[in-house]
């Protein structure tokens, strides 16, 4: 398992959480056991886990609960992208083919089902019921979230007016929400709940990690639109080819509502030449640095958040890891 | 909401568990909202709840935590069905129209994963770390033996010997727990551990949850055979047509190993008219009333278990309920 240097000295720590993942919880089938490890070793960046742990450093909690957390965290991150990649149709992430590529449509959709299980034995291994609810009420947002992403799918909003802006953005952070932030600030408020932080803490903590979740998606979905497909592992505008408007897009829109060629694409796909004008447009635009400045602006709520909580190594370390997610280039 | 006479005095209570499955647990999208309201008012027997319900019975249980159990426990199953008919490919359930069957894979996947996060959230209500405990497990079983089955579709155990016939069953038994009886074993199980019961009194409900289990999914696929289409909602030897081996197969298919019809069917579905001579075959060879005797067996096993509880109209009514089981025609 890799991760970014700044984690480096949570290494330890981070290997018991990978111990903690692979752990045989039940009685598996040698191709599920099998399927497991490949998808927990196709890798990511652990950012989750990470979470959970530093938010844990404020306190004396039991190492074990909170490993435990941390692996729940990353179990139900995984869980969700099984169930993605099949409703997407993806056939690689991280460069590795997708359990759906490889499985047929039951076996993905029952393995994505026993990681939401797994997912939330981990979470009862915390021995706190806070902590149970907290992931309960977070799988519901992710979920939820992504029906609507199904439903509003292919629908573009027409910003041509300051309240169809504000509405067009609400959506998006709601969405970026339910996808990303919520279970970052599901890490970062359940380790402090775990350590038995003061109200405030725990709030603050659930703050940094939504505002840093917001911040990272944002700089992910900047980078579908920069990115080198051999970097990502995915085709450039790989969003905007699925129907599906990203911030980039709507900074590019708002004061363009007659552009007719996003709309285009959002519908019903467009072509390769197509979609590679689009992606020039945007960029030209200066929406790609909007959204980046954007995604600064949440990184840096989530530094402001961190203010409540005692100064020393631990603040420190989550201070720097808001940065990173807006230097990071994959 | 119809449910047996037995099941009468239960009345309100199960109203709670109606109500509570409503409940409005997080800003739903209207469409998801509508989803859920039309699989939860399709019926079923609300057999699950009622088990957590009387249960709990022998015990001076909070009542609001019993009803939050038992709408988990059904929400939980309410889950599994709206993946298992996808998964199947299933247009219709209880007569009515199967939430794939309307909506695509995406949407279908989504509002499961939604599901059990409402039941993990329900689960959570009850405020006890081990019911929560229990629920993941049983999550893992559900799943992990849904794989299993995946894995093993298509594949005829060859019932030439005794060593053979014990493997097969086992299977069987295995596989019924996972889908059946390790629910009904959490519903008692839980509601025992919630109102605080002594630990031979646990072991007890969950034993009589569990046999109960067992014998309710035997008599299911018994009437898989027996069925009349118009009341099933499905048609006859369904679970055979999808590769999938029951009791009564496993009965007719010991001692004749070298039948070529059943295997026909198993590996490449059949044709009608193959199906309809097999399902009278079995039928005229003993094998479903064999099967049914098995049945009757765990039921007994089940009204056995529960001599450690004390006397009383709870007690009675588990007997029942569990008599009821191998009487029901649907």
């Amino acid at each position: 398992m890799k991760t970014i240097p700044l984690l480096e000295p949570l290494a330890d720590e981070l290997e018991r959480v990978e111990r903690k993942l692979r752990e045989p919880a039940h009685p598996e089938h040698p191709q599920l056991t099998s399927a497991l490890h490949s998808l927990l070793g196709s890798g990511g960046k652990r950012l989750r886990p990470a979470l959970a742990l530093l938010a844990g450093k404020f306190y004396s909690t039991d190492l074990e609960k909170l490993v435990a957390l941390a692996a729940s965290v990353e179990m139900l991150h995984t869980a969700t992208l099984v169930h993605d990649d099949l409703i997407d149709g993806a056939l690689l992430r991280r460069g590795e083919s997708t359990l759906n590529a490889r499985w047929n449509t039951g076996a993905t959709v029952l393995t994505g089902d026993y990681l939401f299980a797994r997912a939330a034995a981990l979470a009862a291994e915390t021995g706190n019921v806070r902590v149970m609810t907290i992931f309960a009420d977070t799988l519901m947002t992710i979920c939820s979230g992504e029906l609507r992403q199904i439903f509003d799918r292919n629908a573009l909003p027409r910003i041509d007016n300051d309240e169809a802006w504000k509405t067009a953005l609400e959506r998006y952070d709601q969405r970026i929400h339910a996808k990303t932030a919520s279970l970052c600030a599901a890490a970062t408020e359940s380790a402090a709940v775990l350590g038995q932080a003061k109200p405030e803490e725990v709030a603050a903590l659930r703050d940094y990690g939504h505002f840093l979740g917001m911040g990272f998606q944002i700089i992910d979905d900047v980078l579908d639109f920069q990115g080198d497909e051999g970097v990502l592992g995915k085709p450039v505008a790989s969003d905007l080819r699925e129907g599906i408007v990203t911030l980039p897009v709507l900074y590019y829109l708002r004061g363009r509502p007659n552009d007719e060629r996003v709309p285009t694409i959002v519908r019903s796909g467009g072509d390769e030449e197509q979609v590679r004008e689009v992606v020039a447009a945007i960029s030209a635009s200066g929406a790609t640095a909007q959204a980046m400045d954007r995604a600064r602006n949440f990184i840096g709520q989530s530094q402001a958040a961190l203010e409540v909580l005692p100064q020393g190594q631990a603040r420190d370390t989550l201070h720097t890891l808001a940065e990173f997610t807006v230097s990071r280039q994959k």
